[in-house]
């Protein structure tokens, strides 16, 4: 456990990344760039590239669609689209203020799965306008991450763009967040020798996030029975009916949850909890010490929420849970959505794969939760840090061989072979960048 | 000139790219990607690029938008936008077959202007639709390249964005091709030494680029008492009122030129004429010998059309003509955009500018035109090759002091600092292309 920092100093440790940025954003005028990827002996070779030699590609695609795949990039482009209508911590800021952001998640995405992530801010808020603007854009793209939108508008458009595509559209703040939470929690249950299908779990907060871990830890085997909900009005139950009308997803959530009918806030939900996952707000103090006492022995608490978590790691252990799980860096067990989307979108395009389906991320989670018991599990390692590269191999073929078992692939190869190509394309993608910076196309950080 | 080929060896030669490009692309999948573009010594880094440290600038752009240019990549990126409706030679084929061209347009505009260009391919082909679908994405992008969109939408689509956007706009088809032709036309003449105000100019078709090419000759100083234009049904003259309501910018035309009211068809707009620039359709035979035999001393002749001109440069010779260009590389003189845009918006982002007015647009023909008199003109030499690296940074530069001059650049410099600066992004583009061919990034041609 992470040794006692005063508050002062752990936000002052929390500001530093901040200076930084601040000092090399605009020496690099941002982070991401256009590359070639086919050779250029001379200017003679325009003419396969472009007219007239490219005419033969264009009327090929013409005659069957499906070719798009082999003649261009679209099969390793994708992109990140957000109206930055929910920035991490930041709010509604808008789209220009989220480039930065749609930026570092592209680099993310390049340096860790080898993907063409290119960031699309959009400049409307419309909800009916973002899916338009996704379903024109969508000829050029492979896949479509959709990032920082507001909710409940992102459930009604991740819906309807999986739904009216023929090619994966995720949304990391949903999907994301739920398989790497998921993978957690299925190593820390390792730990304490409990099963998931046994377990009572506490939810605080119920955005959406929370609301999509909890359809991902049913589908996995956990009992609704047992999950309790939270939102910032008290437990989700069946008397919460203004949700109804308004809030339909989280009616269901009190329909099918708490068959206790347990009542009351945070502190009543984690009463005899062996889990609480917890997405709220920024804490400390969103949880109290004597709450999480009063969970189950040898409890697990994932106090994700950012910048600080809604309970100091050191004040859990201390009310006697045995694992902490956090968003941040600066402590052990880490939930970083870096360790999900990827290797998700990696293995999904691949495979060509026409959707990412629920399954393809449960068997991520299993991924990286299986990568993490072998490399030696512990109350201090549940999960991997971003810096383990064989994490992204495992889970992306995971994630490929589960689009082929379930027809959703339009390309089929054997385990070994998609193995092999997923770990050549990152590793080309990561060479790339250490050669650059030797070489100096990228220069090093200014003093 | 050119030896004399049977049209079946030309026809042959034509095909020859072709092959290539159907045997590279499948190879290669895409000619582009993305590139990460500032440093990441370990994955700790990530709390620069990414949260919590990306934070920073995001605040920083929230209280003022102009700082997207100073904490992003903006301010280097434009999309390459097209509805697949109007592709080179190819038609309307769609958004997914257009792909490869975009890619391809993409590419050279990396290679030959350090400009990150992405291929936007729309699903619409409705104007509006594609007009609300630019507006939405122009937060990311510090430019706009319209490319292959059908007349007459594109002339509606490219006034209004270049109306209600602030960031350069621009339709290649229009204003590349007229730029570059505008280049040949200033250099050819001074080989013939014929001055611009006073020589006959003859249109053979009506399309955007010569629309586009008639607005700049004028603005550059042709009369357009001497000007004729020729589309499919005959002569533009006040007669053609038919054009009045279908066609009003045709219906300009019609007004403002032919002074001597020429009536009938390509013979009678020809006879007389100092200067031919057709850009009609596929020859060989649009234009006949006999019809250039009845033009001025030293004429001047472009005939345009791809992939064949309308007449073959030696039978345009043997009939008398001083200096013929076409659209082709196999022939001296081509009239190529590759020319054109890579240095324009290379200059106009070089200086943040907010459009691209036609006056930037012909400082940058006569910058071309200075740099090929620079080298020697002569009857085959009126337009330089894609080669020449010092041209574009000659127009590049001309076209950010001109942006500079006019008020509409963000960011002043002097000539020396911008051209500097130009110089410096395209060299490290190309270099970073052969670095990669060398160390197998970019993978040798297969055999």
């Amino acid at each position: 456990m992470a040794k006692k920092m005063t508050e002062k100093e752990l936000l002052a440790k929390a500001k530093e990344p901040e200076t930084l940025a601040m000092k090399y954003h605009p020496f690099y005028r941002g982070k991401i760039a256009t590359a070639i990827k086919a050779p250029i002996r001379g200017y003679e070779d325009f003419s396969i590239w472009y007219t007239p030699g490219v005419a033969g590609p264009c009327r090929a695609i013409y005659k069957d669609k499906n070719n798009v795949f082999k003649y261009t990039n679209k099969g390793n482009s994708i992109a990140i689209v957000s109206d930055g209508s929910r920035v991490l911590g930041l709010g509604d800021i808008g789209p220009e203020a989220a480039l930065p952001v749609m930026e570092g998640k592209a680099m993310i995405f390049k340096y860790l799965g080898g993907v063409d992530a290119f960031p699309i801010c959009l400049n409307t808020k419309d909800p009916d306008e973002i899916i338009n603007a996704v379903k024109w854009l969508s000829p050029t793209f492979g896949g479509i991450n959709l990032e920082d939108i507001a909710k409940p508008k992102c459930f009604y458009i991740l819906e309807r763009l999986r739904k009216e595509l023929n090619i994966p559209v995720w949304h990391d703040d949903q999907q994301g967040t739920a398989l790497v939470t998921l993978a957690g929690l299925i190593s820390a249950l390792k730990v304490v020798k409990k099963k998931l299908k046994d377990v009572a779990i506490t939810f605080i907060g119920a955005g959406a996030a929370n609301v999509n871990i909890y359809k991902y830890i049913t589908l996995a085997g956990a009992n609704p029975d047992n999950i309790v909900m939270v939102d910032s009005k008290g437990i989700l139950n069946q008397d919460r009916v203004e949700l109804k009308d308004k809030e339909p997803i989280k009616w269901e959530i009190c329909k099918k949850t708490n068959k206790k009918g347990k009542t009351g806030g945070i502190k009543e939900a984690l009463n005899g909890a062996d889990i609480c996952i917890a997405l709220s707000k920024s804490g400390p103090g969103v949880i109290k010490k004597e709450w999480i006492a009063g969970m189950a022995d040898e409890s697990i608490v994932f106090a994700c929420a950012n910048p600080i978590p809604e309970i100091w790691p050191w004040e859990a252990k201390e009310a006697g849970a045995k694992i902490i799980a956090t968003g941040r860096s600066d402590f052990p067990n880490q939930v970083n959505n870096s360790l999900g989307f990827p290797a998700v979108f990696r293995g999904a395009l691949d495979v060509g794969a026409k959707t990412i389906t629920d399954e393809m991320c449960i068997s991520a989670a299993y991924a990286i939760s299986e990568y993490t018991e072998e490399k030696g599990l512990s109350e201090e390692y549940i999960i991997p840090n971003m810096g383990e590269i064989d994490m992204y191999i495992k889970e992306a073929t995971a994630v490929g061989e589960k689009a082929i078992q379930q027809g959703v692939a339009r390309i089929k190869m054997s385990r070994d072979k998609l193995q092999e190509r997923v770990l050549s394309t990152i590793k080309a993608s990561q060479q790339a960048v250490k050669f650059y910076m030797k070489k100096g196309f990228i220069q090093p950080f200014p003093k």
